[in-house]
């Protein structure tokens, strides 16, 4: 029998193996594989028949987080891991401008954890859902052979007309971002050298004043105050992801599902200061970390030109480039005005 | 730092610990953590805000599978997983008196399996949804440092008058039972023998005739044809879950929720001819078997003793006890007019 590695075709290659001819039967599902979250329209029941509402929809995403993987126990504290493995569920609900409701929480248990260990972990899934207002409404528990294994699925709701997609970016949008790139990559750069350093002293003087990266990296935050914001302006983006992968992976995925193209300029990227510094201490670009880095959790949108006054005027919010025609491709404009184009150098779940 | 191992609470003391006390802050969060599924009514938007539909509900359930201590790869064919993995969750749906329609599925998938192997699992996955009419909306896919991981999350629909919890099993009411049980646990029995045996002609020999008990643990089905037959006789049953842990564990389930006790007897257990003799051929107590068994997919419930006639012209269908006061316990009447107290000694999952 033949056997093919899924490392050539990579996580995005293999889901579009598994899943690229699906399609769906029940008429609640309006959108399934292929954005943030599924979106359902689950209407109302009239007679015998269950009605569109026409406006209600419910949101589903799901993510899981293996240890050996996604997270090193020797410096991520288990409430933290328990923290962003919700909010980082959080964070696809709100990528469709939608409001995060309810989780289920999966957890695969070896015997080489606690009660006490397992409470702090589930102290931080509640943490984050009291500080988002979201449900846990149930979930499995069981025991694992090796390690720990989270995953968490999340409901949430939204107005027909408030959904964004990610395929509705149009010719001359501008591309904003929130916060800032690359800092969760280097938060996680300054944890990875001091542990294999192994010396706790040593990393207790390397992390101090370098809080802020590390809190990015260990306990993200879900960007729903920048959708306040935008509601507030009166703006409605035309196409939105969030910034798990690394900003080109991104970006790349909002113009090839919008049929276009897109030109960043490398002057306009919001870079935080620290993570520039411990950047160019390690002796890496931090362009690249912000490009590729991932874990970021900010918001990445595209808007009209017409919302430009308004964008301008929202704090913490940076209009880095505009949508072009297809044909120019994904560029970045470097400082010397040198035209580079991006590559979905985006973490790969299956690299070697 | 204390250290209190997970086997010392089980399963359902860690979730009770874990969930005990939360408290839903959604309005749309109808029912959390403690029966087969949550159930939440998403209303619709009327103006501003959003309204209960007063009819249509929807229900979310999950099920984590882990190599090593769900299934093993050495006899369950990939394809035949997959199938199971969805089907466990479709009966939890089921077992609310819901229609499930959406599931994600989360995949963790170490260097071991190629994508020829992926693609079979997927392709039972897919099968199931196709036969019973689920999207699969969703999912992640992950690398995993060993073994394969599978977590599936499902949705679904039941109109508000419809749904049946655990909770409301009613003093005379009759327990009903659909299929048979223990026969999933025997088929298991069987693979385990034969794997450590280690000899696969002989294991052809062994398996012929007994393919019946290998489906039941390989390849369960859901019971949405006994739900259709309860629809049409116009019973809905007062208590319902499906039996997934065991006969024992479950019904203990019911009789607490509900704040009753329950007398089963041992000749009214359906029970299959062929789980029966391989039970006598490998010297095991087929009643012990289909009390504790679990994974057999059928479904337990409670109906109104008004509903007798009706209940006993509908096919597969074995009323084995009947609820009383809870200063009663919960009892297994023997062969020979013996009580017997229920315990749950089900499938746990922290066990030593």
């Amino acid at each position: 029998m033949q056997r093919t590695e899924i490392s050539t075709l990579g996580e995005f290659g293999l889901i579009k193996r598994l899943t690229g001819d699906l399609k769906p039967v029940q008429p609640s599902t309006l959108k399934g594989v292929g954005d943030d979250c599924a979106v359902m329209d689950f209407g109302k029941v009239q007679g015998d028949k269950v009605q569109s509402t026409k406006d209600l929809r419910v949101l589903m995403t799901t993510d899981m987080l293996l240890e050996g993987i996604h997270f090193n126990l020797e410096y991520v504290p288990l409430k933290h891991l328990g923290y962003k493995a919700a909010v980082v569920n959080f964070s696809d609900i709100y990528a469709m401008n939608g409001t995060p409701t309810q989780i289920t929480v999966n957890l695969g248990i070896s015997k080489r954890f606690s009660l006490e260990d397992i409470e702090a972990l589930y102290a931080g899934v509640r943490l984050a859902c009291e500080r988002y207002g979201v449900d846990i409404v149930g979930g499995d528990t069981c025991a694992s052979m090796t390690g720990l294994t989270i995953s968490i699925t999340c409901l949430g709701v939204a107005k027909e007309k408030d959904i964004v997609y990610r395929n509705g970016a149009k010719l001359n949008d501008l591309i904003c971002v929130s916060g800032n790139l690359g800092t969760a990559y280097m938060g996680l750069q300054l944890l990875e050298r001091e542990r294999i350093v192994g010396d706790d002293k040593k990393a207790q003087d390397a992390f101090e004043g370098k809080e802020y990266l590390l809190e990015r990296q260990l306990k993200p935050e879900a960007r729903r105050d920048i959708l306040e914001a935008l509601r507030k302006a009166g703006v409605k983006p035309t196409a939105m992801m969030d910034v798990s992968d690394g900003l080109s992976s991104e970006l790349m995925h909002i113009c090839s599902q919008s049929g276009v193209g897109c030109c960043i300029y490398e002057d306009k990227l919001p870079i935080d200061y620290e993570a520039a510094a411990l950047a160019e201490e390690m002796n890496l670009n931090i362009v690249t970390c912000a490009l590729n880095g991932g874990e970021d959790y900010e918001l990445l949108f595209t808007c009209s030109l017409d919302d430009y006054e308004k964008l301008i005027l929202i704090e913490d919010l940076y209009i880095i480039g505009h949508i072009t025609k297809p044909e120019y491709g994904c560029n970045l404009i470097g400082r010397n005005g040198e035209e580079l184009a991006l590559k979905a150098q985006g973490w790969n779940a299956f690299g070697s």
